[in-house]
């Protein structure tokens, strides 16, 4: 079993000691500005971590702490230096997508902790789009920040020297990477205690997956790049329970998986997470077929996420030869056409890996450990079944036949064929 | 300027310096036993370190010391951290590949010194080709070095937990990497002061180069790769002058560049300097046609070198299927021929890097700044023009149409095309 080490002056924060500890640093102090007593709450509703709230009149904050375990899993110990890589992403990011995270007030070295700015009134984009809200900003705001995170952390913007530094940092996740290679890349393809799925519907397909020698050889080079591609300071887990919305406004929180990794990674557990929500949609009808609005802003949405990506993506790196791979040193006026050409063929192949990669994760919710609220709010489990069915159908052939989508509008008419089909 | 970080304790030593630091030290002391003065002659002639020789009567050490700048550019500050990667690199391989490389006895952190076994009566191999000496067991050596340093700290042998710590401490060599980024893959396609070549013979070619729009595209997709594809613990400078050799013994040294990189890029290097020594040969005959035997065991050489690498580590990945990824734990023995096949995919793809990477390494040694003797020594310009224009053409061709090579043979059917045109 992996030991954790834990600071000397480290202990888990309670209702009670929380106050001491805003207490003892004046610039929380400062952010509360309360001559009353604080209202502490604890809300930590994810697998891992402790999350307070602090409340006074009219000032809020959120202290967010690891523990040396995971909080669903009190035998599996994960380093609490969680903490440290999700603040370093959230520093380097926050000069091109400040507006997009919540506010950093601190970080405490032995606590662990994050103090940041508390988001109200946001939910849970999950949650949201389990009661079918409508987040038409959404598509807009997650674009801004996938292309800029993406963009501004690679090769392509950044020098070299910059970026290995970077890379120095974050090499050492390593415990939360091997989470997602063992959930993600590995154990939903095998035989493993820690996967589960609704059964006896879905037994068949489980077989089939485990049995389909074409599917887990482009799992491991999808697994392979994971490990080996070293483009951008991804999220890591970038899911739509890692998205806090209002209908105007989308916060990114909860980076603690924040590695160097392939770009397609983040792009992939986005739409994979925009496909699920789509795949369950039949599952929460009330009267058959009244999702069917719902259903299609969430492909409209899925649309836009690519398009509206690429889009800007490229009109980044076009205003910003700057990095030290295809820069301005290298081409002129004249030879733009063809730079112009080559970036779209990068962009093609980041699509092709987000196809793959979003695929994964598709695959991960229904067979492996952890599901999603998506698909387990339905309590027919037949019901659940049939829409798991349709939804992994799709991410099988997504995962094997990547390449074969030439553009998002492919993907999202496959995705209706796959749902009609019974 | 860079300002290079020095230990409290560190100087450059000198002939007389030198016999107290190893007398300072029981490790060395026991090694070289010597009751009698000890002979120090320094003999570094590489552009970078100081190299000593310390001989008593029977025993001989080599003492290898960074100075804080490029030895013969003192304008260029350094990092002395370099011996640090060289010593680390030597420490990883020297399990699977200790009888290829020096014997390590100790490392200084104070002076940043190795010391290590002299090689006698070993020679510089870029030396011996000049001399046309056939070194028979070459291929057999280097392969067996190429594909157990490449294999062994891959992510197909190594769990991802040790490879990530691994990346962690290489992944800050900067400064070499970064002498590589610019010397290799910008400068010989840009104008740039440091760039040379035999003039006024290959002004045209050099033009060529720096309007060739498709080229430059190329050697930017291999910068990218570079810079993002942490495959394996590489060499980093693995050409005919990092290599000593008698006709039975084969050494590899100076892995000061080691970083964590794209396979293709240890193999190419040394693919390149093969095709260097090749193309030179002509520019040293005496007598016109003289070399025609030696240049067959060159090109028969180049052949080995690939398609012995290819069987070498295809065996180690079949029988050593452990790693994180195309592991065991995904496959049954029925799906072993999909497998294999996946893996000569795998392979097929480092081939194609490895000839882009080497067509990379032909032109930065024949328009950029660091030159090889293969050419220099061949006085007559424009007869040494010739044969750099060959070698560059090949090269061009190489770097832009990598793909097409389906095997090596492909290759060096290609090599004496170009050399026999004119």
């Amino acid at each position: 079993m992996t030991h954790v080490e834990i600071p000397k002056n480290y202990k888990p924060l309670n209702n009670e000691t929380l106050i001491d500890f805003i207490n003892g640093k004046e610039n929380l102090k400062e952010i509360i500005n309360s001559k009353q007593e604080l209202k502490i709450t604890e809300v930590g509703d994810g697998n891992l971590n402790l999350v307070f709230f602090a409340d006074s009149e009219n000032k809020s904050i959120c202290i967010k702490q690891p523990l040396p375990y995971v909080r669903v899993l009190k035998d599996w110990p994960l380093t609490l230096k969680r903490s440290f890589f999700e603040f370093e992403y959230m520093k380097i990011h926050s000069a091109h997508v400040g507006h997009l995270i919540p506010k950093i007030y601190d970080y405490d070295k032995d606590f662990c902790t994050i103090s940041m700015e508390k988001l109200s009134p946001h939910a849970i984009m999950r949650q949201g789009m389990v009661k079918r809200i409508k987040y038409i900003n959404f598509a807009e705001h997650i674009t801004e920040y996938l292309s800029k995170t993406l963009f501004f952390t690679s090769d392509l913007y950044l020098k070299a020297k910059v970026k290995r530094k970077y890379n120095v940092v974050f090499a050492d996740n390593i415990e939360l990477c091997k989470i997602t290679e063992d959930l993600v890349f590995t154990e939903p393809y095998i035989i493993s205690v820690r996967n589960r799925w609704t059964k006896p519907y879905l037994n068949k397909i489980k077989i089939e997956i485990e049995n389909n020698t074409e599917l887990k050889i482009a799992v491991n080079r999808l697994k392979l790049l994971f490990l080996t591609k070293t483009e951008s300071l991804l999220h890591g887990d970038l899911h739509t329970g890692s998205i806090m919305c209002t209908l105007k406004d989308t916060k990114i929180i909860d980076p603690e998986f924040a590695f160097y990794g392939p770009m397609g990674f983040d792009i992939g557990a986005l739409l994979a997470n925009l496909l699920i929500s789509f795949f369950s949609q039949d599952g929460h009808d009330i009267k058959k077929g009244d999702g069917e609005i719902y259903k299609k802003w969430i492909l409209e949405t899925i649309n836009n996420v690519w398009n509206s990506f690429e889009l800007k993506f490229l009109n980044l790196w076009k205003s910003n030869p700057n990095g030290d791979v295809f820069s301005s040193v290298f081409f002129n006026a004249k030879e733009e056409i063809d730079v112009e050409n080559e970036r779209k063929i990068f962009l093609k192949n980041i699509f092709h890996d987000s196809l793959g990669f979003a695929a994964a994760k598709m695959i991960r919710r229904i067979f492996g450990f952890a599901h999603n609220i998506d698909f387990e709010l339905i309590k027919n489990e037949k019901i659940r079944a049939q829409c798991e069915t349709k939804c992994s159908s799709l991410a099988i052939k997504m995962m094997v036949n990547a390449k074969e989508y030439e553009n998002i509008e492919a993907l999202t008419e496959d995705v209706i064929k796959f749902n009609t089909s019974d």
